[in-house]
């Protein structure tokens, strides 16, 4: 029996501007547009930020609101997965799209650097979150950006805080946290399938490591982000 | 060829209080005075935080002065490491205890979570704090509370700033970071052999995982911590 490959496409994230990549989607409509592309080439789940006017990452419900439904209506069956990362908000606003229900939201657990940041999730906010997913009935993706972070989402599954299977996200090649390496990949996949054995897990890398994350996750069995 | 085995005393913390354990040192005299006890039977080296008079944890440079006078007069010939970790201070007052010169300080690399809270060492910090101790000629020990923290050390020992061997330590059992697991324990060793393979290694479990920790680490060949 041969799993199929699940592709997660990232759009737009939270960092690259206009100035740096224009042909980055950062208006609601490029973002339903370029997302609608994946969808027919195959992509079938989509993670998806939101914009500013000027472009900055917001964690505004009602612009996610408008992204929903566009994505509903031009992407019919795709998975929408929205980020509470931290890069957008801070505190219970990286939560205030929950109650749009999305299928899926991205989950940290723990905390890590970041190029030039602390990536700040405090166990308290990281509580109300998977509560709130809870209560919304939204599937979290868990973004293990650190061995640590697969103990605690394993912890969060067991005792009910995560229901059903755990989705696990391996975040490789962010500067100040874990790099791109090919062995604690395998140890990652390894500790998932140790941990919560019924897991599924997906990989990313970041920038350049995007094709090489991508390679070890086939081949590892695991779904791809692109 | 057999290494000795370096048995690491960590007198008070910056937690428990006389009110939860009688028998804890506090003042300065009680920490030189059961430092001295340690010293005697076989401990050597201290690592060390001190406490304000209410027994709040502090960085005080002139308290740690106190200390360190203490433990040269009473334990000569024993390593003295001084904390610079973030329950005791905020920022750079973290390190203004390295002027003092004591013969090693701990230095943490990456950021975390702690029971309550993030434990904060944003990149910009840890890297004050290494060029502090490379200014006043401290070996660094590497506090580990994940694994990423080991790919960091590694990659400041190699572009210099970190000098000489690294030297490393793993700390398990604290809740909302790395748990006390043996598989995760043997894949520290295995990485920091990968990575550097001339570090030294040692390993702290907390409160109830100190006994176990340090019988995984005798058998492992790395330094203890008591
Ligand atoms: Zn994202
Ligand atoms: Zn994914
Ligand atoms: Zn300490
Ligand atoms: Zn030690």
């Amino acid at each position: 029996m041969t799993k199929p490959c699940i592709i997660c496409v990232a759009i737009t994230g939270s960092v690259p501007r206009k100035k740096d990549n224009p042909a980055v989607p950062v208006t609601i409509e490029e973002q339903v547009e370029s997302t609608q592309a994946a969808f027919e080439a195959g992509a079938s789940i989509c993670h998806a930020h939101v914009r500013n006017d000027d472009e900055t990452p917001t964690s505004d419900p009602d612009r996610f609101a408008r992204l929903v439904e566009g994505l509903k209506k031009h992407c019919p069956g795709m998975i929408i997965q929205l980020s509470t990362g931290g890069r957008s908000g801070a505190g219970r606003d990286r939560g205030g799209m929950l109650s749009l229900r999305p299928d899926m939201a991205s989950l940290s657990v723990g905390s890590n650097n970041f190029p030039t940041r602390v990536y700040e999730n405090a166990p308290d906010l990281v509580d109300w979150l998977a509560s709130e997913m809870r209560t919304y009935e939204v599937k979290p993706e868990i973004e293990a950006f650190d061995l640590s972070h697969i103990f605690k989402a394993a912890e969060m599954s067991r005792d009910g805080r995560i229901p059903g299977k755990l989705y696990v996200q391996f975040v490789m090649g962010v500067k100040n946290a874990m790099p791109c390496d090919r062995e604690v990949f395998d140890y990652y996949i390894k500790t998932v399938k140790r941990l919560t054995p019924d897991a599924e897990w997906c990989a990313a890398g970041i920038g350049r490591h995007q094709v090489e994350v991508n390679e070890w996750s086939i081949a590892g069995g695991g779904h791809t982000r692109t």
